[in-house]
């Protein structure tokens, strides 16, 4: 019997731990999800006969090794900062590993240990990095069998709230982890455009940003994801003239929300002096000069709008001119702001959040131009099984099952670009709903 | 015979060296001056009998705390992230510690164990930090002595270049670290103002300045200098409505240099991709949308500039729009504009230096409101004794007399905010040019 290991049953979990429950029987699996809190994990189980929860304290360096040792493959839905911990573990005692998390420089380091260790490192294993790796991959790899010459490839992703349940002026609510929403793009983006590299610093991130048009939702703005520059090798996409990734958010949020980039609210690295008493508006007041007029004016002023322009009205309706006490201490202004977004972006009980997800290829074949792109549209069934939970989990729980039936044979510190890992698990994803509608059309004779 | 060790024998350590070494025999002292390059250490000695150099690699653990048992007394001039080694075993093996950098958070958490273990960590003890300080408190002692209350703090440091060797149109050459010239203000910056917390993020940091007149010298600019709201305690200025340090630079330099901010050049975090071979016009185009126009034109619409505005030609002349290559392996775009500030912004071999200090205290006494300034002003002797060296190296050298014939008898980590401890150090330091003119006008009846 495979013994897999999940370490962390939070809310990107669910799913994923339905899916290897529902599958234990058939495959010969027992499935341990491992939570700092008990009660979570064995709640996620919910007294299913392929699985148990148990209590577990990552730091804790002798437990953690102890139960990575008695299972075959690990999944890591850890924090960022605490799957190097596990990976480093992994590599000891020779354990393959999952993750939907951007793979770690330490994790780059010890490639080629891993490799010689016998052990497959699979990262970048969920929605976006993993989703979009593989459709995009799948579609490059058609594309090149076609004779197609690639000139322009870019790939967007939001995680969004869906129309029917979207009723606030920022057209957003919070569907996955809301630290990161508030520290989105707080390093250089970079990407290339026209051959040329762009480097695009976290001051104009929000504020040069793409259109992208989406049959039957309309206008989204897109701005740059990190750097896309890594993935034109793993791509394949050596000497093609633009390469961009992209995060998607409805028309207006990036402008609104690069008011309070500009003002320095989404700042994490320093604590507020008595941010315990401290209001939202005094908050804003203290990354404004003082000035006679209200606090409102001051903040028009500031940003170079009109008291009622369409991102006054945003903020406004955030509660930056509010009177509510941010009641945390120590807090850093990210922290702050965080509180705000997770009460006034919050889903409600009956809200459904939405994945969006588009592809677009500009290529030549022969002498003609064409245009080719690839949009997944993806809602959630409630608020257990959102849309993210699925397209984060599913893709890990499928791989998983591929490692362990040897589909997937590959070893060393990979992401899914490669045909025998992402086809299995796109068509086993498609039962699942992620279901791509590709349309083309010809741009120039 | 007093054993005194200096770690680091770089550029602003040639004044110190030369004070330790006169001061040596009427002190009964002798000096070790310690740097990984033994050449260097032994040339600053130039074998004076009071003194020697040897070869260290401060990270090696062993052979620092050999050669820090074996001393009575410990100035570390070493980069700021290499204190914190010789800060722990000065701890451990109870030995005094000097030295002009900030307090670091390890040197914060250890306070009382510094105390109980009855030795002396003194920071902060150079320029700015030190002399600032120092100035300051005499200043703010003898005004409270007079029954003043105090309104108004502010208080500008510049390290610049001396008018009689200022001949490019920023007016600023490299007096000291060229890498902190690049970093300078890389955080979000706290101060009071009105009784107002105000928070100043880097994006905005060179555009909110206030302008600083000095007597005889003409109009410079003050951008805000880190954490200004940590000294209200340590300055024993509460409640006093306005409070802020500052750094100071010649009229023009703050807007030109928030021309490379914007564009994101002074970026640190990142590795630009193929740095050898790009040219920097190559690499101020990365940080620009693409565009038919040219560079130049570009750069001007993205700056908001005429192509032939100050600020332009400023950032002409330092030589983004050049052709040159950036020639160094791997460089984060700061490196690259480090190295473009050591060949335009070089001191030439008979070029001086300046510091610029001024304290301004706005203050009433009964009904009457006044305004007291102080100001230094001193110019380098030649490119060894720099202005820099000597301000940053003295205070240090004569706080190491005053610990060891025990004038100062303060125990724990203190900065040079005490009366025993400004005071006698002030005094010498008159010897050697720190001198500070003040003037006092009454602003209001």
């Amino acid at each position: 019997m495979h013994q897999i290991l999940l370490l962390g049953a939070g809310r990107s979990a669910s799913t994923l731990i339905s899916y290897l429950l529902s599958e234990a029987k058939s495959n010969n699996w027992f499935v341990t999800v491992a939570d700092q809190q008990l009660e979570i994990a064995q709640q996620k189980i919910n007294g299913h006969e392929s699985g148990k929860g148990v209590s577990l304290n990552v730091t804790d360096e002798s437990d953690r090794k102890k139960i990575i040792a008695s299972h075959d493959i690990i999944i890591s839905l850890l924090p960022p900062n605490l799957h190097d911990l596990v990976a480093g573990d992994c590599l000891q005692l020779k354990k393959n590993l999952a993750t939907a998390s951007y793979v770690t420089r330490f994790q780059q380091e010890v490639q080629r240990e891993v490799k010689n260790a016998g052990i497959l490192f699979l990262c970048e294993m969920g929605l976006d990095p993993g989703i979009d790796h593989m459709s995009a991959m799948e579609m490059i790899h058609t594309l090149k069998s076609e004779g197609a010459q690639i000139l322009s490839f870019k790939s967007a992703t939001g995680g969004l709230v869906a129309p029917e349940s979207d009723n606030n002026s920022w057209h957003y609510k919070v569907t996955w982890n809301p630290r990161n929403v508030v520290l989105a793009g707080q390093a250089t983006s970079q990407f290339l455009m026209n051959r040329k590299i762009h480097y695009l610093p976290y001051s104009r991130l929000f504020l040069e940003t793409e259109k992208v048009k989406v049959k039957g939702l309309g206008n989204f703005e897109a701005y740059a994801n990190r750097d896309s520059l890594s993935y034109i090798e793993k791509y394949e996409l050596q000497n093609v003239p633009t390469i961009i990734r992209q995060t998607l958010r409805s028309k207006g949020y990036c402008k609104a929300w690069n008011a309070l980039v500009q003002l320095g609210l989404t700042d994490d690295s320093f604590q507020l002096h008595a941010s315990n008493d401290m209001t939202y508006s005094q908050l804003t007041a203290s990354f404004l000069n003082a000035g006679k007029k209200s606090l409102e004016e001051q903040l028009a002023k500031f940003l170079g709008e009109k008291k009622n322009s369409e991102i006054m009205q945003k903020v406004k309706w955030l509660g930056l001119l509010g009177n509510n006490k941010i009641n945390i201490k120590n807090a850093t202004p990210a922290q702050a702001i965080q509180q705000l977004i997770e009460q006034k972006w919050k889903m409600n009980s009956d809200d459904k959040d939405m994945i969006v997800m588009r592809h677009e290829f500009i290529y030549k074949k022969g002498k003609k131009k064409f245009i080719r792109e690839a949009v997944l549209v993806m809602k959630g069934e409630d608020q257990i099984h959102t849309a993210m939970s699925k397209t984060v989990g599913l893709p890990i729980g499928v791989a998983v099952k591929n490692i362990l039936n040897k589909t997937i044979r590959q070893k060393g510190v990979c992401i899914p670009v490669h045909q025998n890992i992402y086809q299995p698990v796109l068509k086993e994803l498609m039962n699942y709903g992620v279901v791509f509608t590709e349309n083309e059309k010809q741009i120039s004779a």
